[in-house]
């Protein structure tokens, strides 16, 4: 099949349906068992589950360090983490393009199946759709999660309190660079790979040290300026950021400059945010620092009161000024 | 807003997608508490849950009886009831059009609401993308959905034997055909109704009754054809159909007539196919009859061995024919 385009006929539901969803997805993604049903049944503890969805509609399709179905599946196994969830179970829906390349198709199944694999997840359900040629771009893919939030280890957002730290597990905005640079626009040449990667084994190994944890984020969308700002909001949350200790790679303050963008809005795919106790930062940043994904983590702040939420941004001089959720877009679009 | 329409701002994570967010979507999901966090944290008992995602491309995106929103959620909820569980929560991933009416939104997340209340289910976590005008027709939606499969009520395909009933809810293909008619297309006129619904309540009351339900499917894309072919392969089933039996309005026998389709391959999408053991099923027939959706349920035929898996159709004449997944595409695509 792999020297095929996929065609309407592919989306009917009938025979031609069926051969794509075995040969393409049930082999790669092996659920079988669960594909005989029109829901894949599957084992919780008793308890709470996270669940979570996110549509991927990147252009181009693939990217330096990324490519759609890698992001489908980190993305998604990020949010379940960062709510503090052991991630288990994936769905996919596909929406693919008439003469999409069946093999273009097979590099992104591998690398969500990949990418699943990091994470100990499984990919349990899937579905198909097909539309008109030069409609989408090739392909969109959403990804719902479930993930089980275990009781003896859990998030305390309303703990949050003056003097924890504000930490970033490495650089940010990466991914947006490379986003840019994979579309040739506005004359950014760089050899910078997207972050996208899954967040879930280096969180494990931060969980192990049994600091607590108030909470987490990812900066995706929006960046961690806005990342910051839903968390102060929405916890009622002072946070204060040192400008000078935000993570930033050369190449990625080189494009802002340049392009006159600020790399607080600039999305990563790879990062975490974690609001941690005054006194448990030390270990945190540690266990982030043995990790390959975190060894450039740095504390970027404090939590420096409740009430109104807010984030300041101190400069290097002392200067503090608001930080607010992105207004309008920065051009050109990433997500 | 809703005099305004979608803008690529809105998809930008910032302040703009968040009032969309909060006015359109949280105001009426109610999730409130739940989008402070990446991903909904929700209580379930221990055991099994059911968990499935479709995507939807329904075009036009108003049809008599049915919208792209009332689909997503009716979809989804009978995935999950026709696997055997009591639907729970859904997750709403939206991908929209630049320049989409806002108002036109409102309408679809509105019956997307209305459609969720009837069954329970709580839509806790969504997502939106915007992409650029003139390339999607309006809104896509992904549903995906998390059902708990209640110990002491469980399906039994392998229990499947000789003899045991096939039962249709209600005349099959009322969505196709409306689907056609709402195109204008090939000259289809009828004021038919898409049977778009929910099956849960109705699918409670038969499982009320107590009786042994082998398994379930809902026929929609590929119809009741393939619905029959999958279990009969799936399990290993041999199931002969009389063709007399199944249940087509006259309407939907006459579009199929006039443009040469076969009924049996078009979708509905409120329709359940249920194999009961011998002796339970007149008081399924009975309780499916005592609802609206399934006034119109009939016995359609029979288990006729296990083994290699086929599905035969009886003619009134007593001819026998195998039914097969369909083959191509039936045109107009109704997807």
């Amino acid at each position: 099949m792999s020297s095929q385009q996929v065609s309407l006929e592919h989306g009917e539901g009938g025979e031609l349906s069926h051969k794509l969803l075995r040969e393409v997805f049930v082999s790669r993604f092996g659920h079988a068992e669960e594909s005989k049903w029109d829901a894949a049944r599957l084992a919780v503890p008793e308890g709470r589950i996270a669940l979570t969805t996110d549509t991927f509609t990147l252009q181009p399709l693939f990217v330096n360090g990324c490519n759609i179905g890698k992001l489908a599946v980190a993305g998604t196994v990020n949010d379940l983490t960062v709510s503090g969830a052991v991630p288990r179970y994936l769905t996919a829906g596909f929406v693919i393009e008439e003469g999409f390349p069946v093999r273009d198709l097979v590099t992104i199944v591998d690398a969500m199946a990949a990418e699943a694999q990091k994470s100990g997840v499984r990919i349990v359900a899937g579905d198909t759709k097909i539309v008109k040629r030069g409609t989408i771009g090739g392909v969109i893919i959403n990804t719902a999660g479930v993930g089980v939030i275990p009781p003896e280890f859990d998030l305390h957002p309303e703990a949050m309190r003056e003097g924890d730290a504000v930490i970033v597990s490495g650089p940010i905005g990466d991914h947006a660079v490379a986003v840019l640079a994979a579309r040739g626009e506005l004359g950014v040449m760089t050899d910078l790979p997207s972050d996208c990667t899954s967040l879930y084994p280096m969180i494990r190994r931060v969980r192990e040290t049994g600091a607590a944890i108030r909470f987490m984020r990812d900066p995706t969308r929006g960046g961690l300026a806005t990342a910051l700002v839903e968390i102060a909001e929405d916890f009622g949350a002072e946070i204060e950021i040192e400008q000078e200790a935000v993570p930033i790679r050369p190449e990625v303050e080189g494009v802002c400059e340049i392009l006159g963008y600020d790399p607080l809005y600039f999305a990563s795919e790879g990062k975490a945010v974690l609001i941690v106790a005054e006194a448990d930062a030390p270990r945190v940043l540690q266990a982030l620092r043995e990790t390959e994904e975190g060894k450039e983590a740095a504390v970027i702040g404090r939590i420096v009161g409740r009430g109104e939420g807010k984030v300041l941004l101190k400069s290097a001089l002392g200067s503090r000024r608001r930080v607010l959720r992105l207004q309008g877009m920065q051009l050109p679009r990433i997500c």
